[in-house]
């Protein structure tokens, strides 16, 4: 695993949670903490970031969590530039490596990365050889680190602490990078217990996930649950046949009042977005008093806030390796 | 209809002229009089709406539109973000109510919405519970607000009033939001006469634009006219064979230096661009003496820099519904 | 060809380096020079063009040489806009000066064009009335300035002038913007030798490159050169097939660490990115010693910020023709 650590051991790279200690989760997600604000107040203001510069490489022009990214870096001062480029595709016939050297030699101070492909930050991360830091926006279905630690400033700011909670993720966590991130975050905040919940063809191989237990019945995964974390289900799953489809898929293991009604009371329930209304979700639970779903979203502007004042806030000529 | 206003009657959002009184109107045109400026000077520069953060929604990357309302936020020191994204269409299988609230708990403040079908904006506006405001960038046929503003705030600054001016919209108008907005805008400043002029097939519905006299002959239509607004003529539209298409149509309803003499002498001629040259307007016309085009590109900034403005500019505390 | 200069002298526009003067270019890169810093600094930062407003115009959205406009205008302190557009391809059936008067009617200051067709930033840069300064950023296969600039600017870091040195530039001159700017910038800093060295089919017309020795052989055309500037070759050109193809190519006019000890000790390598590797150039020369490729890409942000200065730093109302 590429270290994503100076010699001096603080945080160079963001690309896993895996491996990151309890301190320094905690310390990101106090920081991270500081940055939220209500939703009828202005949002936070910081020159923490003035002359640092953010590159956000996403393969699509319009995803929300290049927004997030981006309006994290343009409230902490930085300069943001936004470049339509997926590294693992070559460009041009060039290869990534020299993409990537062209944007460390515009002193660029981080690159915000979204990959389809498994091992491309890290491949990225190594071959850096100045004070770049790599940020992992999403990899394949392996890590979405900023993700993780929203999802587990969300319970404790509800919880307090995770120590006594049943957390249910719900849904193919086989290949869900939201799920991933989530486990190597909770588990490192000593979580009381995750349960995987979904049909067998979507829950993870039996060497991930250690301990945790698999439920392919929702209601028993569910049952007096203390958080239920709704996962997106692709559509293109559904051409497995040993999966259920539609209706089905929403009878067996859509989210509603009557099925979250066997969690324990008050149970928070977690979505990352976008979602499938009526397939995984239904709308009144979405939109009910015990959704979370949108603070989700205000607290990822605040932990990728965090995140990249973390990565960027020292001086360049301390960054080094 | 939805209601634009604030509990306490102030703006919050800008969907259309329709429904504002004469005091509204006049108050934001003066106050985009205050951000016009010739060519040769700068542009204006504030920091009235810093640490307000704007969101352009357009669906398309490269609209010039979008680059008015981007240069408008950013010359009023606010923060800009880009996507790319039709609200109506639903990006994902994500509804749009789900990506409006994502927006919303991301602490923007402005969304700047141009939407293809009607009543996407109210509904978003309707939905929002915060302080955001949404501003309409081009609504279908029904509204295009910011260009209603400009079109009137470029006719007072040549004639300092509208009561007494005969104003002749020409061409499709059946299918323009800019004719429909320039008449909410027009008919509340009070203005003299509006005539539509174009062929029966692209003449509105006799419901609308009451009390507007309309002319089939585009010599009679524009005799005496003090304005001449061009639409703009989509080339889909010949191929509705009532309407003649290619030079047939220029020479019935081109505007050429031969027809703009039937005019009064000095009118002004207008057109909200891009142009059709050769087919709606005659280059000599365009790039005339009397044209007022290239000014109300203009003033199409300084109208945005006012709206963006008046609807962000209160504390974000004070601007709750 | 159109004066890039003002009345008084100043240059206005950047659209080729033919034509400017030894004190020009020597100027400009003295300029660049300030803002040269070494990876581990930060960047530099002015408030220079505060107030200034650039507008990329690119017809693709994701070049890295836009990101580097981007950058160079953003560390100046101007605000800058991106306009997907080609402007020799009618947008909407607009015309290319619609588009420009449009947007000297916003008050940009500098349009930076990338353009694929002959002329058009000429053009363009003979229309404007007012203050606007045109900046090529590469015309078809004629003109690519801030190329031609920072090449030389790379020379004279290591080499501390030019008049003493051998030159190669290889491969595909013919279609070259880049060659032909780097002869610009070289002839008028009294380069000592520059050679021509490809394929028949590749090199320029004899009109061209006036007292440029030229070569087909590569070894011959290398030999004893201080620079060897490889170009890059576009795959499309092997479907001539006088033009040696693939591994033929590479066995050709492929630049290998033993074809380099030919040339004189120490020479520099130079590409202008992006590289097709084991085609035109072999990886370990791209990232040998003697490569000073990545510097390319740091002096490029560098000369960007030094040419921006340049035409847009004098008060709007100086600036006027």
């Amino acid at each position: 695993m590429t270290d994503q650590r100076r010699a001096d051991g603080s945080l160079r790279h963001l690309l896993t949670l895996d491996g990151l200690t309890r301190d320094e989760i905690e310390a990101l997600l106090d920081r991270a903490q500081h940055y939220v604000r209500r939703l009828d107040e202005a949002p936070p203001r910081s020159r923490a970031l003035a002359g640092v510069t953010v590159a956000n490489l996403f393969g699509e022009p319009s995803t929300r969590t290049r927004m997030s990214f981006e309006l994290a870096a343009l409230r902490l001062g930085a300069d943001v530039v936004n470049l339509e480029v997926q590294l693992s595709s070559r460009v041009k016939g060039e290869s990534m490596l020299d993409t990537v050297f062209t944007l460390e030699a515009m002193h660029l101070d981080v690159l915000v990365v979204r990959e389809s492909e498994v091992g491309v930050p890290a491949h990225v991360a190594a071959h850096l050889n100045s004070a770049v830091s790599v940020l992992s926006a999403g990899e394949a279905h392996v890590s979405h680190p900023t993700q993780g630690l929203l999802d587990a400033l969300t319970i404790l700011q509800h919880r307090g602490q995770c120590e006594t909670l049943r957390v249910a993720i719900v849904g193919d966590i086989r290949h869900s990078r939201v799920a991933r991130s989530a486990w190597h975050a909770l588990r490192t905040l000593g979580v009381g217990e995750l349960r995987l919940v979904g049909p067998p063809a979507l829950l993870p191989a039996d060497s991930e996930f250690a301990g945790c237990p698999r439920f392919t019945d929702m209601d028993e995964g569910i049952r007096g649950a203390d958080v239920v974390m709704m996962l997106r289900i692709q559509r293109e799953r559904f051409t497995d046949t040993t999966i259920p489809a539609g209706d089905e898929y929403f009878a067996r293991f859509g989210l509603t009042p009557g099925r979250l009604a066997l969690a324990a009371p008050k149970a928070l329930v977690m979505h990352p977005q976008p979602m499938n209304r009526g397939v995984e979700i239904d709308s009144a639970v979405a939109d009910g008093p015990q959704s979370v779903i949108r603070q989700q979203v205000s607290n990822g502007v605040a932990v990728r806030m965090a995140v990249l004042e973390t990565l960027a806030l020292r001086p360049r000529e301390q960054r080094r390796n």
